[in-house]
């Protein structure tokens, strides 16, 4: 089970923050997810890509390892259930690869077109309830750090008359009757704004956090109340192209998630605003998007995973996942290396150093400075 | 003071809430905001407009008043200061018109460049909250409903290095030691998610209610205590351009603020998705956006004012304000009208009353439904 | 084959311009498309609704006819082909409904993952040169309207290092190609800004035109140079979930096309500005976008089909486009009632009739203007 | 007057333009505007910076010249007029800074709240051709190299009922007319899709090339005919900002124009999509963005100036004009020593190097290549 994150809810002084950024690195612990190790259907295209069994799968994944995956993600049933349990037991236990996370899935099938945990439909409410349970307990089971939930098909396309109040009462008590049900299993919201589905409730980070802390007050278990006493038992799991097709700002979101202790995880790619789920490649589109967001995680000092959440329609995943890793590298020994004491002069005191964090980014994404403008000094 | 909005929270049954449609209609009470009855500079072109001094504005409201204006909120100091309260006074006992809310200016002045209750400048910072507090006396002296907290100058254009937790909690605070210091003043923030800055903290209505919980949780003053014990102090005001600047849908945003018992007071007008902040009249875009929010307002009872927020640039300000007034009249009126229990049928139902929710809108919006096919029956 | 559409070219002083609109009044023709009469898959949830046979699907389509459905599109070679052509004959004697295109699948295969008529691999180039040549051909002996091209699979994710012009050009030339070898067939392109590729070139209105006038330029066969002497043989079909995916304004973009003379077509859904292709029945978001398209097209006089093109994916598909037809005709009805001498001497005359076309919307889009406030006089 | 830009359609083989991106380096003359280095007002807060005098502005652009600035573009008549034409001469002679174009202001002055060239007003339309006039005059007297129009004005927020087609021919009409009073004067189109109206007429790029033809067309004096026949007269100043609120790609933009041999000039600055205008310094937002535009700018051989076009809000405008060429001084650097011949490989045989193109980028922007994967071998 995920570690008690109340860490990430520390405030620093300055100095403290100074120092903490000299010294502390993200430790880029990176987890894949199962299901874009297969083709897909797609509304437009034929899958592209070649159908693979979950075997196949883990094998590629296995291969990863050199790279630095060492956890995966899968949904339950279609990519993990009761039948293939030993499976994945026997590829972790052979390959030190840890399954992060079972994630229900509560989007696909056509039960769930007019959603699921949110259904005004009392059977397909139960049913997406009933899955949530085992889903927890397959988390439980194979000791994951937290099961995430994506309320993918919970959402509407025409926003009359709906009780909006209603709908989402629903969604948070179906997951707090099966949290209370299989106790002492973290779970991780990620939001997402549309897609399936025309709105997806809760889709924002706030709102997220909002999702949250509605479920943990429902809470009854004892085993639970225990955990709350001073942990949390829900979080997030913001990824990166569901908060920009929202138009957020990633380092912002990031940093609110953190704020409530509630970054359980990241789910990494890249993706213009608003447009439809792309789920990129890592730094393929606004790379400062994701070099900022790196540098407030550093900031916190988030300890969680990175997880490669992409769709890789027209490479080899190995490569697509193998491009994300060195993207996230090459971000990451950026960040390290930057005059952090400069940057948080430039931040809290912009007053005194107009323009010149601007100044420090250019020559830290410039192969070769010495052909710039000198730079001026920065008044700490 | 704003009467106890606790009862946005209440929840109801099905049959309940059908009841509640077919007897509760919204009350009308409109209000207008000070600024915008005089020109005002822009970037790319000449204030369109004439200038025009306090008094002459109040003149041109209470002229409104035979349309439905009975409040009207101004921003200190530049609108109504200590050195021309007598006059708004007298305007409110001769005319019957409410001073609804008195707004600090918190970004106007350059000062507030670098954010103002955010502000890393301590002196910067001291002068915001100082502003609040003389707001917060002058609502008090007033009688005014709440004090709106527009953060539109706090905020950043590039997201690297900053300390966003800090920053967030520099501008919580600020409120929180203004309140403490004038207690029992509530407080409605107005999220908006950027212009004039490149982002605006606290800039969407999820995290304008994780703002008002944080300020609410930080407040000391034993009479703020008191009146916490059970009704809130710090809620909303939406403000449907800026919702929608911020690619929310209004309905659920509004429904978000309305749960939490903090839909204190609505802004209108209207918006595109994303692009600037526009103001235009209520109606001209996307209508249905207004009609279906109208509609959750009258689902949970909502008892506050309909605040008319516009940039009247091409056209009197009177029939700006007029032709808005009349498009929520015709929206209220065709809402008031639909078969309540019906759209309920078609949200609580959606399997069994499939395409049927269109059905009833398209029929309601039409001049002549003679015309169209036959109505299929709902199956409630 | 379509009509000589110049006549949409026509410019007309303002006083026939309000003859025009008073005694013009736009013949609602409507055209399905065949492929969302079955259900297909999609990337997040299983197919909605039922699989059908092409016999199946015509049959439906066959009594939509009573509703106003006088013609149906489908693509070659997956919905019509070689094999099954004489059932579409046999389909459209039998009921008069016309086949109004037939559409060469570009985009569906693997084959196409990096572009079709654009791809820089030859070999698969020409199997969609070929592709369009036969689709050509099929129009031909039909005696469809046009041939829509939509070059869904032609664009890239990664914009860096393409060689842009050429990419065009590879893409205008085969369309040229194609139409030479089979001359005497219109084109009607219909652009789209992205999805399923992140971005799809001649995206926009306007690059559909210049996409039109480049292949026009090229075309070399004696039959075609014969009809571009005094009409156009490539046009577009503008579908309006695609123009407001690119956030472009929908009654300008089809009069952008209109002044050309090359609006051959439209394809009618609902949208939000942005977002996934959603596809939503005609008026479900922003019918005001809807509205004055078509008020648009009744000022240019348009004479072509209204074709829907939805994915009614929560609903039966009679439904669905019962429910588009009628929202199309309810806001015809409104449209033509409008005082059109008043509507154009506000936009002819806006500094003396400030804020009253919005006024004249309001009361049009009113079940009841008696309760709304007096109409002032328009200046004419 | 700018060289003949027919150099920009060229076509080369593969071989060819491998040949020329290893030989063919940008040449960075870079341009300043004269209006950002005053400060001006804004809706939503005071000026800030400082006023100053053209005296003072022309002051500080001539100590840029060092960084690499080489020309200065203002507006007519508020920044450059008949009065102070000396004052400009001199300049340019003492410190060979050109002026590079005389802007007509068609947008600031309230007369032109209903369009200025599109307007119906025959009194303001005429206003407006003859300040076009004027300034087409001016540029032809200081020997400039286009005169730069940009329809800030020129639009509408209710796009009910206007004869969109009556409007984009005034447009065209006024320019052609003033372009035939003043022959031999290029002209160059900057769209934007909005701000400070609700839409902007001609507001995308491929609408800006439409408008260009549209005009040339109209052309009727000898002179302008005679520069037609191998020339053009109209072409187009994207500014990168307004290309991005218009969520359209910069690098494919680019394309367009140069395809016409119509990019005359190019606006530097950075701007997420959509949003309202911030004029943001180059690099700040999207990187990715402006590297990939400069490569096509590097492939197709531009010659112009790059204007840098921002507005300095919270920092000296010299240390904005100063990154902002730092910043693109750093990106060309490294398109400049990118493997071309693998860049092209990737593009032009994408089904033979899945991946690479993201590969070999992330390297290149990567200061410690070492730490990442081996590179796999570009398939040529």
């Amino acid at each position: 089970m995920l570690e008690n994150t109340g860490y990430q809810m520390k405030r620093r002084s300055i100095e403290e923050l100074i120092q903490h950024l000299k010294t502390f690195e993200l430790d880029l612990k990176f987890s894949v997810g199962i299901w874009y190790f297969s083709d897909h259907p797609s509304r437009f295209h034929a899958p592209l890509g070649e159908k693979k069994t979950i075997e196949e799968r883990l094998e590629i994944i296995a291969k990863l390892k050199d790279y630095g995956v060492c956890a995966v993600e899968a949904h339950y049933p279609n990519e993990i259930n009761e039948d293939n349990l030993d499976l994945y037991k026997k590829f972790s236990k052979d390959t030190g690869i840890k399954i992060l996370s079972v994630i229900p899935n509560l989007f696909y099938e056509s039960d769930f077109e007019f959603s699921s945990l949110a259904s005004p439909i009392e059977e397909v409410r139960k049913k997406a309830i009933e899955r949530l349970k085992t889903s927890l307990m397959l988390n439980k089971e194979l000791d994951c750090e937290f099961c995430i939930i994506w309320p993918g098909g919970d959402g509407y396309e025409n926003q009359f008359g709906i009780d909006f109040i209603r709908m989402r009462d629903r969604f948070a008590e179906g997951i707090a009757e099966a949290m209370d049900a299989v106790p002492g299993v973290k779970v991780a919201i990620e939001p997402k704004p549309y897609e399936p589905r025309g709105r997806i409730i809760y889709g924002l980070t706030g709102e997220g956090i909002l999702l949250a802390q509605k479920v943990e007050k429902l809470l009854q278990n004892p085993e639970n109340k225990k955990i709350l006493e001073n942990d949390s038992l829900v979080g997030l799991n913001p990824e990166v192209g569901h908060v920009l097709m929202g138009f957020e700002d990633l380092a912002y979101a990031f940093s609110l998630a953190l704020e409530y202790g509630k970054l359980y995880h990241t789910h990494w790619n890249s993706q213009p605003l608003g447009n439809y789920d792309q789920d990129l490649n890592v730094g393929v589109i606004s790379p400062e998007q994701a070099e900022a967001a790196l540098y407030v995680m550093k900031m916190y000092g988030y300890r969680g995973y990175f997880g490669i959440d992409i769709n890789p329609e027209r490479m080899p995943v190995e490569r697509a996942v193998i491009n994300s890793i060195d993207a996230i590298r090459a971000m990451n020994d950026r960040i390290n290396n930057l005059p952090h004491e400069d940057i948080i002069a430039c931040t809290e005191k912009p007053h005194k150093n107009r323009g010149l964090l601007e100044a420090i980014l250019i020559r830290a994404r410039s192969n070769n400075p010495s052909i710039l403008s000198p730079m001026p000094k920065v008044e700490r």
